[in-house]
């Protein structure tokens, strides 16, 4: 791909008082990201102006203010940006504020707006928090669930992605006993077909799809819970009769243990940190957000707004490097995968 | 301390039929293993015999057969063995049988005998076979219930051990269901007490005990279920208030990337998989189970019968050689230390 080709990435600021801008800018000073996509940070300018002083770029960054995602270029010392919306006002890093979580809310929103109408191949979200969200007046858990809503998507998933592995979760933000509740047929089901979904676009279909149980010991033939037996089972079952190479359930202390080993590359978790714990442990920064099921690819950075060192110059930028790397390498078939898996998004 | 007074270990063989006579062989082989206790094996002669074939040591093995563990000895090319019962006939390995269910639950009623009386300064367990021990009759779901009835204990944990860290777990075999009914003040207040009586015990007084979070996000503060705020949060005031230096509930996808770098050495899990599956993640070969409650430290391998793999000599005894060397290192003191923490035993 030559420099001009390469795909459009819209990446929101996120919570402005936290450590988003800083990673921003620190990503957009390396030379492999440059290699991947053409960067448009959706955010805004002063915020990311007083953020510059975090560049690590050779030479020195210049700010391009643009109107339309065909004006980004491909100079590696400008980092093109959109703003949607009012110039953020008082914001302080580290502090709440209804403020950045209007902002945060607003980039979002754009780069969604742009992906619809094709002008950008993905959308990477840097952390916004979801308590300022709150206070601006949007009720939404998280990201994921402002995206899906505005997609008008119901079947999608938070995939945590590292090295090449992506562990699908069938529940995320709710109660433990509530995500028992809601591990049904379908959900299952659902998160099989939407990881096999996954693997074809990653040119592997012929991948493993490993189920985990949710029971100790996978419920032990039914001694310590029969989720396994009338829920998990089946599903598993029905994908395997769709031709998807689907195994399980496995007793999530055999699967992930396997899955660290390499043997299993893609993962039906069930719920938040069945899958999230063993993740984080072993991959802390290199960890990835995908939210498979959007009719665009959206990657996100594994961790929050961070405000106990946001403006200190010492956030990390691996995550949100790994984020754009992967919806670079995704987002210009996506739409084309997404027919071809005949999902109904 | 000179070779005869080295503690004396008693091993239990575990099923017959499983990978437990080939990995004693293999671990008593081993001049460390002799370096730190004097094991007695407590199964079955003929079996140990037939497995005799596994061992590793520099020189010929001698089976020697004991009636009483004082008659045990120090030549390194001795297995001591005390065969409780009568001899098992028709063990075939990796076969399921009643059999080998009454040997394994006969072995392990000997051990306990030989530690109440204070023969053996600790139990060391091969592993042994749910089923084979049902269909023996025996209705127990594992080793520790079988301990810890026989020893007429009630608060007690299955704690796993790897390299200086400790998980503790306030509910195990029963379903995630059933786990959250169980998670109570009374019972992670005890968990927190017995993380801190092993702290004691190796030393580390001031050691912190982490409490992990049962939703994600420990909750967050309440909009994912209330158990942090009603139970867990509690148990720990009181903890901290008895002077005990215990924090949480902390997310557990936060607390245990943090115990992998090793901030944290004892850990309180909620849920047989919360602790699990990162421990045999990380630990996979090295994990050992150990029992603290009882009056008398009983250690374990952290793996099955395997039976897919019995009798072909390729069974690893890591575990059951880490097993050994905790039980020596505490056995000694554990009844001392039992006094200090002043626990109802």
């Amino acid at each position: 791909m030559t420099a001009n080709t390469l795909p459009i990435l819209a990446l929101t600021m996120g919570d402005a008082a936290g450590v988003g801008p800083e990673i921003i800018v620190k990503a957009l000073g390396r030379a492999d990201v440059r290699g991947w996509c053409r960067p448009l940070v959706v955010g805004d300018a002063a915020i990311l102006r007083d953020n510059l002083r975090f560049w690590n770029g050779p030479n020195a960054p210049r700010l391009v203010q643009v109107d339309a995602p065909d004006a980004v270029g491909v100079d590696p010392d400008a980092i093109y940006l959109f703003q949607p919306g009012a110039p953020l006002a008082g914001i302080v890093p580290g502090q709440l504020s209804a403020e950045a979580g209007r902002g945060a809310v607003e980039f979002v929103m754009a780069a969604i707006k742009l992906a619809e109408r094709g002008q950008v191949a993905g959308i990477v979200t840097a952390p916004l928090n979801k308590e300022a969200m709150h206070r601006a007046g949007y009720s939404y858990p998280g990201h994921t669930e402002l995206l899906a809503e505005q997609f008008g998507v119901s079947t999608y998933s938070l995939v945590l992605a590292a090295r090449g592995q992506f562990v699908f979760h069938v529940t995320t933000h709710v109660s433990l006993r509530d995500a028992i509740d809601l591990i049904t047929f379908e959900r299952v089901l659902g998160q099989i077909r939407l990881a096999h979904f996954l693997a074809q676009a990653l040119d592997q279909p012929e991948a493993t799809i490993a189920v985990a149980g949710l029971n100790p010991h996978a419920g032990e033939g039914g001694l310590f819970g029969r989720e396994e037996i009338e829920i998990i089972g089946p599903a598993v079952v029905q994908a395997q009769q769709e031709g998807i190479p689907a195994v399980g359930p496995l007793p999530a202390d055999v699967l992930f243990p396997r899955a660290a080993a390499g043997r299993y590359k893609f993962v039906i978790a069930l719920y938040h940190d069945q899958g999230h714990v063993v993740f984080k442990t072993l991959f802390f920064d290199e960890g990835v957000n995908v939210t498979v099921g959007l009719p665009v690819i959206r990657t996100s950075v594994d961790h929050g707004t961070a405000f106990d060192i946001a403006g200190h110059g010492i956030a990390r930028e691996e995550s949100l490097v790994e984020a754009i790397k992967l919806a670079a390498r995704l987002g210009p078939k996506w739409g084309q995968i997404c027919a071809k898996a005949n999902l109904t998004l």
